[in-house]
């Protein structure tokens, strides 16, 4: 979830942690380095002593860094990085340079925003938190200012002056060690493994959407997309008690993984050469008489959220947490007739204390998702699976243990 | 308002109002006729004993019929019409002989549906209602049964089953004399006039669309369009306290007018070649500073819908009210990026009593909407008029006194 | 769920249900008998051709009765009751003749409203259902009528004319044979037991509640009393994702029962002479740190209440479901100064199609509810061991294979 | 508004704002003193060389003091304050000494929370505002801090931690200088006077409680109680065009006051020895047949309250705003079975520049509201008018020009 918001001015210039997380602190400082061959044969794994982290650049490079270290300030906490998933976006900063018009890739820019960690050193002032303390991080920080109109009213994922790592020119958390705000860590329960807390990202985003999309106990739903997303947001809406639970993908694998993690989920193939309106009435069958009044798109693809619309019923919602082309076409006259919804979803808030505690008391389980592991040494091929749609990643997972 | 549901099939094949107001029963009826020259110039104006009426036909051509007389059954009402409205969908059925995919006119069907009049009979059982009482006649009529996902949910505005006059097949309420059932005419108070009356029909239509939008005191709305819909959407805003409005239109006569229905108003006119852009950053300044979080688009007009979404804040709301074009284009990513609703209006549900009690507190003044009235003698001329962009009609009235 | 609003007038004197379903009918016809023991020594288990039923009277007796046979009409069909549970409204009408104000049994008055059955003819005009069906009768039923406020606002339960089986005067469906309008039957799929569609009637009223209350996912909840209502509120809660869900009563058997439908439920044992502030406390650290914004309250108990409020967080909601005194205490500061809000349910509308999909899916397992069983000649017999609180039934279920 | 919420814990023991205001920094400045008569006959009116205050202490004493002058720190600003209202909880403080059970008046502390003024000096970091500048005074002041739970979800009104001016132990703003949050004052249009700015603070209560009510458009409200809150209701209740309005009051000259500020309310005289139902009845015959389904309850006093209740229809909401006996009785039942919900309000968020807008756009005159007016030298007189029910004062304002 990567997009800027086009129409909210910053507050000011440079805010706290703007200042605090300026990149060029550790673009320009001496330790800064781009690894070689040589730097990497010599590597030896999970050594504490070197701050390793991932990064891409604008010449569409994905390599290891080496980045200074830091301590932390008063509020804040050091954290030595345990997991991280490779999101889309990650992969998309790197092969693309861009997201959006305004968040463009200009330099070196660590990778990562799915991330758990130990917390290894606290600033000043720091109470909630001790070392050894097992973490996520959510790695979008608002300016939580109370003359911020976004953060003063809660909403703080609108916040103009967000340092969303990952996000340029903000280097993200695919690193060993990372400074954070203490406020925007949360403590992991001993039954949830890094990795799970890592997962509470996309998690997260799945979440924001089914809060404001309002889908309920009983309540049936078509997820459109068996990917990451569509798939924690299946493990989800099986959570809420949401029946039926219609997926719908362009590949069959897919479909399968996703009937492995929810048995009872209806499962619709979409073919290439079919109508919006023909995969709906498919969708519509498989629902099997029960209205649908709530769609997660989670393609962001035009024929797929078309193909929400048609098989909503009269006021149904089609709630699209994808990101896709900036320009779309949408059946006009049957959303007008039928009123049904679009609302869309820009990243989250408040959504991790609920991930981690659903996790931790077995509500979703997390951990099917994650098909490949590699140490953080070897993050530079991670991306490259990641990136391989032959591959059959669903979740690539950074382990630096 | 006249959009067929696509997604909903009838409950069965007909109700017992669609037999009841079949249409046929009116065209093969002995006194049924399309009148003449030679008849049209023996008509007295308000004759009693002609149950005259205006019709359109699939050749395009609006005139007038005489219909025969009916008597109300058990649970109905006989009214003679005293003041009927000319929606802009009763010109569009006639110039274009179809509205949707599934409205079309196929035969002589009686015009309007905006209309209050006079009990002159009540059938069996009607205790709530006496001869003489005045009243607004809601001329979409739901099937009300239990099994009705719709109307049993209160949402009858999505009865797959509605007899709605003057949709084809049914004819209209532009007659002298309609009968209908009981419960859904609405007693009007002694200082609401029967033109006042009818107006309530498009003062439905917007509330409905304020309602579901959820605009409360204080807040800031962009109206788009000021038309018929548009101009009573903005008595509706600025009876419910939303402040800074905006209204937009291309024509600067509409915009003038909107200022003296509504001194506090902020006008935007939209010129020509200005893209939506352009037009929002207008309306920005507009609103002087306050974020905007809702807009009332009430043209149905591609470039209009978008300039909406370009006006919004974060996590503003674009309601749509009126109808357009089957497939549009919108920035999906400013949407995306922004949560930025999209939602529609479909008729309206409920509305009335609370119109007629607006208007009767003094609180909604319909009144200056009405710019050209005509006798029911002359409903055709009166639909040339509404037809005819340079005449400068806001709302053209029938009054058959 | 028995309890007359008040507030709302009839529409009419005499509604079709009303005049339908009047209990003279059943009274005054020459089939209907008291039986005496020997009638009872006669009974043959089963026997299609006597529709017994079970009924109590204003002289406190509970008995069982031969009622006639009755076909449906129009719209309606006859039902071969199957299973039937017994409510505490059926016993508290049977040992006080009394709920509310209005609530008054004035003669014998057959009991039950928890019922499914097989339908055994059908009226005319019926076709959305056949001989042979499985359905859950919803006892409930309104007029419908497109002027009765409640009804039009999809607001059902309001109806002042419901007629609801079961509360006097109606004759209840505890009974072999029922005629029922069948759009207030719903359709059982293979998966689903006559006694788990029998338990959707309790499951109704849960789901009402919870989903007036809007809890969801990884909410909080505190469910005050593990008595039938509780435990279907502990199931739906548990279905939804409710995390953590702390559920209280004054019986360490009925927690440990409400441990084996929820092994993750945390149970607060409530002692006497503990202050509700003291009971509050043990549910806040059951709680483990999580803000409770929710508590569903099943004992309708002035105490409990209480409890209820001191339990939750700023923003907290009581939700009410149990019945009780008629006046009550509350600690109104703690609402204000925490805006703490209390609501309240009155039976339940639109929850049973919800229900049945909610058992059919396996989300919701009612089963383990059933602790005792028996035919329906020993109706007379159940009553007694669902109003012993010493044999520890959770429902009493009468069978009529 | 002024009652602790009794939940929730403190984040920290102090935030930076706790210590910033810390009451001692005044008390136990050497400028500090209480004024004597001789002090005061030397008092020249609007002195710009002496902070003269008002202060109440635990000896039910209201005097005048002298403070120290403090200058703005970093993201302050210093205010000379221009108009001061009275409210009913300064009086209470002053003659209880108490309000709930943590607000405790031990020491000398300045009175006054309902402030406008203009700003003499912004400290370090300022942008937004300059010397100048009109402004309202927000007197609540949040901890803003991201780990707060109030804070962060934008309902800021619930932060333990909150610096109140003018509730124990933090001093008041009815004082000639006063540094603040420069985040929490709130810019004044051209067009809205210091007065009008100081009532922001009683309408951004009544806002509160009329937005999280949900009243809408042509709902019918009862408003108990024609006080200040209840006053301020009525206007805000008119400007969002609620129809019908009702108001209550003990007082026929507070009720003839309402009619003033609006014509249409409809007024009910509550008499001594009236039952609550009774005065239910009158309050919907006064509503002429619409169903009443919200109260905005301004007194707090139980039987008042219980009227509301009384008074609504299925489905009602009484919404309290006003504070007080600890516990209180309810018709427990007649909510059951209408389902009417009790939700209360604490003080408020989010509503200054709401209210401000609706005041300088002319929706909202609040002018009429100020019945008696002092100098600042004169503010001990100011307490003893607003303390005295037979001055029938609804606002006195202390104007220090």
């Amino acid at each position: 979830m990567v997009v800027a918001s086009a129409t909210t001015l910053p507050v000011q210039n440079k805010t706290h942690y703007e200042s605090r997380f300026d990149p060029l602190k550790v673009l320009q400082h001496p330790d800064f380095k781009v690894l070689d061959e040589q730097d990497l044969s010599q590597l030896k794994q999970g050594d504490d002593s070197v701050n390793l982290a991932c990064a891409y650049n604008e010449k569409h490079e994905v390599h290891m860094i080496r980045k200074p270290h830091a301590e932390p300030g008063p509020g804040e906490v050091k954290l030595r990085v345990r997991a991280t998933g490779i999101c889309g976006s990650d992969v998309h900063f790197w092969k693309h340079g861009q997201i959006g018009p305004t968040m463009i890739v200009t330099d070196e820019c660590g990778a990562g925003h799915e991330s758990a960690g130990e917390v290894v050193a606290v600033g000043e002032g720091v109470t909630r938190l001790q070392v050894g303390d097992r973490v996520a991080i959510e790695a979008g920080v608002p300016c939580s200012r109370a003359d911020c109109g976004a953060c003063a009213s809660g909403r703080y994922n609108a916040c103009p002056n967000v340092v969303f790592f990952s996000t340029p020119p903000y280097h993200g958390t695919l690193t060993r060690y990372h400074v954070h705000p203490s406020e925007w860590v949360h403590k992991l329960p001993d039954n949830v493994s890094y990795e799970e807390g890592s997962l509470c990202e996309p998690l997260a985003v799945a979440l924001a959407g089914i809060d404001r999309a309002g889908i309920r106990l009983g309540d049936g739903v078509v997820i459109a997309g068996a990917g990451p997303i569509g798939l924690v947001s299946l493990l989800a809406a099986k959570a809420l008690g949401a029946t039926p639970i219609i997926i719908t993908d362009l590949f069959q694998s897919r479909l399968d993984f996703a009937k492995t993690l929810h048995p009872g989920v209806q499962t619709v193939l979409v073919e290439r050469g079919q109508t919006a309106e023909e995969v709906a009435v498919k969708i519509r069958e498989a629902a099997g008489g029960v209205d649908l009044k709530f769609a997660l798109e989670c393609t962001g693809v035009e024929s797929s959220i078309r193909t929400c619309i048609f098989s909503m019923a009269f006021g149904g919602k089609v709630f699209v947490i994808g990101v896709g082309k900036a320009e779309q076409n949408i059946p006009f006259m049957i959303c007008s007739a039928n009123e049904i919804d679009i609302q869309f979803q820009y990243r989250y808030c408040h959504q991790y204390p609920k991930a981690i505690r659903l996790v931790a008391a077995g509500l979703i389980d997390l951990k099917p998702l994650v098909t490949h592991r590699f140490p953080l040494e070897k993050a530079v091929e991670a991306f490259h699976v990641a990136a391989d749609p032959t591959q059959g990643a669903i979740k690539v997972q950074i382990v630096d243990a």
